[in-house]
């Protein structure tokens, strides 16, 4: 009763190949989806598995896939990394955050990035309750075509950033707070209520899916389709 | 005290003028903002700005703004039309909404497109009750390179439609709705919890937003920065 | 002070035998109501019943079981399984669910059906963001005289879904989700508000219930009252 | 660009036909889409039609729709009301409310039915702080064959009258109550979290949606799909 | 810094003696709360005292209290138990409860009414679903003079109740459900909903604080204040 | 359809008359709800009636009723007042409020107790800001059999007047307040917080529920039930 | 009953003298309280007075206050106004406004400190979605003993303000927004968050509230208690 | 990546060091944070810092840290501590807390203000349901400059105590509570909704934004900005 019908065809659809979240599944299930790609030769990404949940797995699963325990996630690499086109521009992605606490999330959008072949550099600890430190490098931030900014607390970061840019600004809410931002929900309302024009908020958290949107921005002046770096 | 300080530095910056929002403004307090903007000879554009507050204001203002009293924006015009580049291609942006009731909010979106040059194409009442209504027009659809997506009610329409197409999604939640869909906020938490990854979210009503967000999306391959239309 | 009230009569006032709800119950009380059913040779449902919960009631209790860890129920069947009438019927009731995640809250009311006698058959993993799936095998599911849906995350399976088929459709939210889905409350909000006419919502995680309100539709058009299929 | 996009084969897909709901249209809009059925001869049922909505519309519209105020809902009859099988079975739903200010979301269910050609009995006042009112009818509540229940305050009707039928039974939480019953919050927390097994919810004062859910059950037992009684 | 001020005249000055809430003291503050008692040759009532946190606490500590794990609570008891007046009358506090996951919450009501030297007697599992258990039973309810119901989920057991009975009802919503009752907000919402007049609610859980509000309420009609039963 | 089934027998069953809320409801409703009382000659109390609903009613039933502005109800007084008993003693129910904005919730329990032939005395605008003012008065308040207590904004007057007499505290959270107190939800989550021991809440408002529930209390001490006194 | 206490002695006991907040006070309550005053000779401060309702006071009293309709806020002036020490000190206090929506808010809180004797000067429309607004004048704000910062939306102003100067920084949520941050909600939730130490916070809207704690924190290093400019 | 950004101009800039928040760190960034201090020779004040948590950093690291289990700060004294001025003053901050489970925050705050070099005073367990403890120490209470107040439950203590003094007060909800109280947030809302003006709320449970806040408070009638004690 319980297979997995996988969207093979997402990417062609889409632009963007089907990622698994792994919360909530237990190890047989996601062993069986690795070897589902293992068996057609795809490269996979895997987000929210926890380094527990991993050791649970079978060995060769978890031996066949590049884990990273801060993120929480994982890539099933291709059977072969051809340098199919332009290597990875650095400036294609600014990646902001507000303080150390919000790194976990930060980097699944990095990961993310890296597992679709796009290029990404980082900023970290550049809260406004500091000012000059965001402003201290706000011209390098500049200069990225896509910025996703991650912030948790009251996520203040993400209205004064989109005042300095011109890029668009994704907006990830960090699960970082106590009392009234418990949970991340002020930095989610913060970032839905901005004054500044044009931010994009995706829910608290999701790192990944902040970064297929900035893939899929990137995307819109090119003529080809999202590359898949690994396969 | 109440002295406006207009960001006139605003496009420069962030490539997007400064708009004014109307609701909880006075009559007095918005004629004084377009005078600034006449004298400057500036081109303007006022949101949430209903028929009943317009006819407020003294004539020669209201007789100076290209008012629209359904999605209730207001457009100063600059001193002159010039034709100072490509025509709008009506393929830049597609606006989809799914019942009627959302057409205020997708028109603020138009208009604000309208605004800042940039060309669209609309298609209402395509909510996903009757799911061939969409699929009927998908392949006009998809042929835009971004998608602004209106919805009230529970908004599946963000998760149907993003898991259609491969240009980025703008989910804008209407203030369609009642019982726990009051106000909007069931579309809200729906298009923040989509399971199709990468839809971007603004807040309730946020037409204006949207359209902001579109602009900077499309300005990621040019080498400009966004042009104003009216100026 | 602590004895349990059974409610014997349930089957024949409302058409259902009463269940047991495990959760928060220790196990000497699970014990003595499992007791009182073999005493009185009565079939028993309970739900709620996690494999740790059971390994501490007594052994002869848990041997007595017929019990099922993903959804977390268990049967006491019946002292004889006669073959009393037409086998279960599997067009009965379609089971969608929307992803793996949601398979323990799917097999709740799958279990439940099988212990009322109802035949049901289930499609799992349909999701709407990848469309085809769920339309490549909706001439099946149209094929069944009721529907129940299981779905987490923003829960866009159930309008759908509703907007395809004539028969009833119980929606299930699924305690599914991370941030503003957190809980499965974004489902259940999804649910409520959704522009298809007709769907009939149930709790978070409300298998049971779903199955039971399934049970109620069917026998609308038959002459004698549900039947227990282990009694 | 506001053009309806009317779901004409509905009634095919889903054995409901579509049905208008009026709250935040405008008069044009309204009378637009009765024209369309007018000229289409189509039957048509408009929800959320107030009364003083209806006076702005045009004079030959009003007049040709059968409005009632108490529950908002206006017919637009088929060219003729052919007596096209069986009549409408009063005994097919039983309508059930707890107070008076219950009736106009009961009345819309009413309408709703009626307008499907479904027969129906209304049974009011029948809230649980005075038990014996309902116990008094409880044996000819019993005879329909489903049954719907408006509550508002904390909506204890649905679950005392759930654990005394074997009907299934729909509930639908009216918007009546004060602090934290506001809005009809509180009877719909009560439907959704009660003891009872088998209530199905809908949405606060969706009697519309309960009527509808009503008529699939019915049509489980039955060879033909439903009928629209005025087609 | 952190030494507690007892507040040994409220007996005087509110009719009851002080008790303490265990739930986040430290195992060394709660010994020495109750060495300050044995001291002063009080007596004590102690509530939220899970086992777990009673095994901590020094020996002789946990072997002068009467704990009852069920309910949490605990007793030190005075020098003397004289029987300085009428044995408690089992009359005046009916205890009803809805399920038997309700029981812990009941027992804090019924342990600290014994605290009090009140009599009472307890009524299980007589939820609103089957009717017929809580009707066999309200005679005998209807008998004492005071009434204290415990209820989950939706709580429609405190509406049912209180449009039976002319005693005064207090009503404990038990923290018992899950997804919207989740907590036993729904319960608590139920409650402060009622549709039955004269229902005092107390916050989810509070069985202490019912208990309390039940002594205060039989101390009208006398002329002694509350006796303290153990002193 | 829409009769009113009304509960004549409601005070031998709970010791209480029915009272009609009239929030909701139409004149013509009121007016026949009237009628019917004034044909079986009962008195009746009606809550929540508008002076401006009033108007709306028949001449001959406005001028039947004893109607208070300020509290929004009205008394249909009983063919013959007569002494049937004791006169109502001020010192059964002490009403204390926090500010002169609570007077209308405080009136509405004022006025229900005159109804059913109880006497009170009122003290206002002892907010605990101003402590002097309460501790000024405590004197004569502590003399009452039982307290009623409203209050807006924190609600902080429960918790201090509890703590300083031996009466039951029946706490009235009243729709007073703004920003995070709006429609008296901080009173309301105050009260039922509260630190003291033994309040007993009701919904926000309910002026009527509180009065009733101080005549319930009052009741326990006396052979007979409550008397109505206009009947 | 319903006679107003007044707390005359409230600015001995807590150095700021008793206002009155009109909102949900009749006339004839605001008219007896001023009278009140004037007998004694003693100025007064009325917040939350709507021009509406002023014109429904008596003639005389509207006459004997200065009215100010933006902030809605009403002076009783003493008798005398000497020039009882030092002139106010315009660098006391720093008002700071994020938007021109803000100001009613921001004025209540100038009144206030007029009112009190206090000196100020405002600061308006330094959001910080054009940051250099802010950055502009910041060392003229930075001169100021204390700064009140107003602003609805995400409130993101409180923190960036806060990380800029060594001032107390008083945040008032102003009741500014819509969707997400309806009624100031989240410009609260955004304050109350903040990543930077030492913000403290006032209900949404209280200007007069956040004027008070300023001039208490000014009065911290002065040998004297506040002094009322008009009395 | 993931290297912190010092903001080691913080004091020069607000007056007050930074201080690291732990919650959600790992100890090897806590690690490194602590060594960078030491390298330069700065004190640092750590909050958050779970016992647990400490054992798990360089045993180095362990032993540089003066570490409170109870309020979870740990500070790392600078090199040498010199007299550099006057000894704190313990009249400059009463510290005041309704009972004994909210110790841990109060801790914090005192802590806190011990790092920045600022005198306080305890006053513990002074809740107002036995309000003679308040009263009784009052006189003591009122000679400090400021106040912090922490409570949890409803948080009736702020409004009290802020109606006794004339010092500003600072209110801290602690997370105390259960229920409607769960988290600290009926606490929070009483807070922010008193009656009494000029209370100043920070986040449930932030001693230390509260002892910030006294610091800069206490600092406006001094020449000098704060001192760091162990610098």
């Amino acid at each position: 009763m319980s297979d997995v019908v996988f969207d093979w065809s997402r990417q062609q659809r889409t632009g963007v190949p089907e990622a698994v979240f792994c919360e909530g599944k237990n190890p047989a299930a996601i062993a069986g989806i690795v070897r589902k790609a293992q068996d057609r030769g795809a490269a996979l990404l895997l987000t929210r598995l926890d380094a527990g949940l991993l050791t649970l797995c079978p060995d060769e699963i978890a031996a066949a896939l590049d884990h990273d325990p801060v993120s929480r996630t994982a890539i099933l690499h291709g059977p072969a990394k051809v340098g199919a086109g332009a290597p990875p521009d650095s400036l294609d992605v600014g990646l902001v955050c507000a303080g150390t606490t919000d790194i976990p999330t930060l980097r699944e959008a990095e990961r993310t990035l890296d597992f679709l072949g796009i290029g990404s550099s980082a900023y970290c600890d550049l809260g406004v309750a500091g000012l000059w430190r965001l402003l201290d490098r706000i011209d390098e931030i500049r200069r990225h075509r896509v910025l996703i900014a991650v912030a948790g607390m009251e996520g203040a970061l993400f209205s004064v950033l989109a005042g300095l840019v011109s890029a668009p600004l994704i907006a990830v809410p960090a699960p970082v707070g106590y009392g009234l931002s418990e949970g991340g929900f002020a930095a989610l309302v913060g970032a839905m209520s901005t004054c500044a024009p044009g931010i994009a908020c995706v829910n608290i958290g999701n790192g990944f899916g902040a970064a297929v949107l900035a893939a899929k921005m990137l995307a819109i002046g090119r003529t080809s389709t999202l590359r898949c770096a690994q396969s």
